[in-house]
């Protein structure tokens, strides 16, 4: 069995990295505490004997050889990085117990058949550089690396740069190698698990996404002076995308997701009537076919609506990922597992995005989820128990052995 | 008369300080680059043999010896503060037109009975601290200077330091002293003198207003698993005031004022419901009466919109501006100056806040407006016409040395 004991004082050393006054994370990509943590994480493996190795968008992989030289390798991971108000266990579970998977292996002096390989994927938040999920994205060939490179942040700081400002940019390229499969524990970041008493959500696939950015663009004007009829208020234009998207959303029920999670006036100024707004704009849903359906008409929608208002709307969709069903013989192996150690569970749909998403176009591919508290994430309260962590994790090593020994 | 071409010259050397690519000016108050403007405006005065006073709250006074040792002074000048994205005229007119009055005044070696005195007053623009009026508000007594000491910026700095670190706390008390008259020259800010094609506005006095401070808490979470019943969107509770201020001030007609001039979610990210949003709220009037029933009605309408999306709303009233008639033997002096040039004009009541405002309190007040392009202020684009602020300078004169010489 693993060390839950080991594996709780590894995520509580984590999470003192870019720890926030709020008992939170705050471990932007590519920042200097990313650094911390990616530089600790290294020794963590070099500890076990493991080599990293880096590749050019910043993943780390760490490889434990297996018995037979022919057999492809059994990939393990998620990711390191935070949102701005994030929690300890976003990303940070997936990793650490993954690193558990790998002490308990070398404790317990077991060689599996197959390789097993731990993955630190890059920027998996998307909250710095607009693109979730870029790390195992770019590696998975759906952003060509040129393209991701030159991804820029508000301070106008490109991916490229912040790689080589952290000493990240490793020389292994960022493509698909042929893999066995792909295993991620993940906290679930919602209420269901938690609310229906469920040890392990046995997660199937997640659900489709879009993603844009909007700029609306008015006429600064003085707010003492202005009279209505003159006004070209890029935030009164905003507020209507603000209430369209929720109005988009709440139409679709308790599936519904569309969100307006990042939102500036470039200069703005009390009385000044704002003449420029930017903003990003999200929908999700299970069904591919509600997000196609919002991508044909909301553009138009949203154009026509700030049109109204005398202002104009540039919309950038920034990509657009399909629901994603993983492996069912992957799927399978976390059923057994979650079984075999008399855990309860369910079937669950992912809301959230994750990097076993994109991993999964190329390698089969399951997840495991674990309830977290009132399903809060993307929140310094997010909270989870360390018998949920242990839990989540002996599935983990379960699937990940029975996978590599096959 | 006055000298155009040196008032000319003397306007744009001060628009360079500050300049913005886009051909504005950003001196935002207190800030190292209005201490240039200030120590530029010193030495101006200095080498007309004024002597500058600072008072403890930034006000410059430059004196101007009249004949009568018993005559109280008359005050003219207006602010070399701009707004973040601003314009050169903006304030910067009315005090570098107090300028070349005195050097014209030098000029034609005229000993006025009454000294003349020329201000620049501190933070008129209220962007930075979140009161407008600032400098001659705390003059007039209306803030008190402690309280004004303790206002903060954005970044958490105070008053008191920023006037420290520019040097521009000075030991005069910030308080009235007698005086006879105050005139100030600025830009109309809006299209009514374009409009019908007057060269001058006769200010008879300025509406009403009241700012308030807004915050939104609702909370943080994940923007793919939470499901609409579980969100407490901090940014959709603000679309809907700032829905609300604009509805509020469009059932007013053309007179209404309703801006949401400045929004921040503290912590963004494009994957996250915005937990908490900030942002500032003002109405303006020239009737009390509209104003006074808004500050009644609107911090419970929006209190109740916020609720209804499981947000709280925290509202704060900064201040409230009654509407403000300028003095009328100082308005009749404009009106004489006016007509004895030959200028077409017109009665007008701003629509922007002045140091007037708060100066008319407890001096005789009058102000004179000139036409901008396109009615357009709080904006780099701001424009005027190089003959229109001759025209404005010569009334400025006419009406300060009849005053001086009754
Ligand atoms: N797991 C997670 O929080 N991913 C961030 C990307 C997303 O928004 O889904
Ligand atoms: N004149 C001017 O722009 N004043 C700024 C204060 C206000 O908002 O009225």
């Amino acid at each position: 069995r693993i060390d839950g004991k080991r594996l709780w004082d590894s995520l509580m050393t984590m999470a003192e990295i870019g720890a926030t006054p709020k008992g939170g994370v705050k471990r932007l990509t590519l920042s200097d505490v990313d650094k911390k943590g990616r530089d600790t994480f290294r020794t963590w493996c070099e500890a076990l004997g493991l080599t990293v190795r880096v590749d050019a968008i910043g993943n780390m992989f760490a490889r434990r050889a297996g018995r037979d030289p022919k057999r492809l390798p059994v990939l393990l991971g998620s990711h390191l990085d935070s949102q701005p108000t994030g929690g300890k266990f976003d990303g940070a579970l997936g990793v650490i117990a993954g690193l558990e998977v790998m002490r308990s292996l070398n404790d317990l002096n077991i060689t599996t058949e197959a390789p097993i390989e731990l993955v630190n994927w890059t920027d998996e938040e998307g909250s710095r550089f607009g693109h979730s999920l870029m790390g195992s994205g770019t590696w998975a060939g759906i952003y060509s690396l040129d393209k991701t490179y030159g991804l820029k942040d508000v301070d106008g700081i490109s991916v490229s740069d912040a790689l080589d400002s952290i000493g990240y940019k490793g020389e292994h390229p960022a493509k698909p190698f042929p893999a066995d499969a792909y295993f991620e524990l993940h906290i679930e970041q919602g209420p269901i698990l938690e609310r229906e008493a469920k040890q392990i959500g046995i997660v199937t696939g997640a659900q489709a996404q879009v993603w844009y950015d909007a700029v609306i663009t008015g006429q600064d004007s003085h707010a003492g002076t202005t009279p209505p009829s003159a006004r070209k208020d890029a935030l009164v234009a905003a507020a209507r995308i603000v209430t369209l998207v929720d109005k988009l959303m709440r139409a679709r029920g308790e599936d519904g997701r569309g969100t307006v999670g990042w939102l500036q006036i470039p200069q703005p100024s009390r009385n000044v009537v704002p003449g420029e707004v930017r903003f990003s704009v999200e929908f999700r849903h299970p069904i591919d076919g509600e997000i196609t359906a919002l991508a044909e008409t909301f553009p138009a929608d949203a154009a026509r609506l700030v049109a109204e208002t005398g202002c104009r709307l540039d919309l950038t969709e920034l990509f657009r990922i399909p629901a994603q069903p993983f492996d069912p013989s992957c799927v399978d192996l976390v059923r057994q597992a979650t079984q075999r150690l008399g855990l309860s569970s369910r079937e669950i749909i992912s809301g959230a995005g994750h990097d076993a998403v994109y991993v999964a176009r190329s390698v089969p591919t399951a997840m495991i989820f674990t309830p977290c508290k009132d399903g809060l994430s993307h929140n310094e309260a997010e909270s989870i128990l360390p018998e949920e962590a242990e839990a989540g994790c002996q599935v983990l090593f379960e699937a990940v052995v029975a996978r590599a020994n096959r």
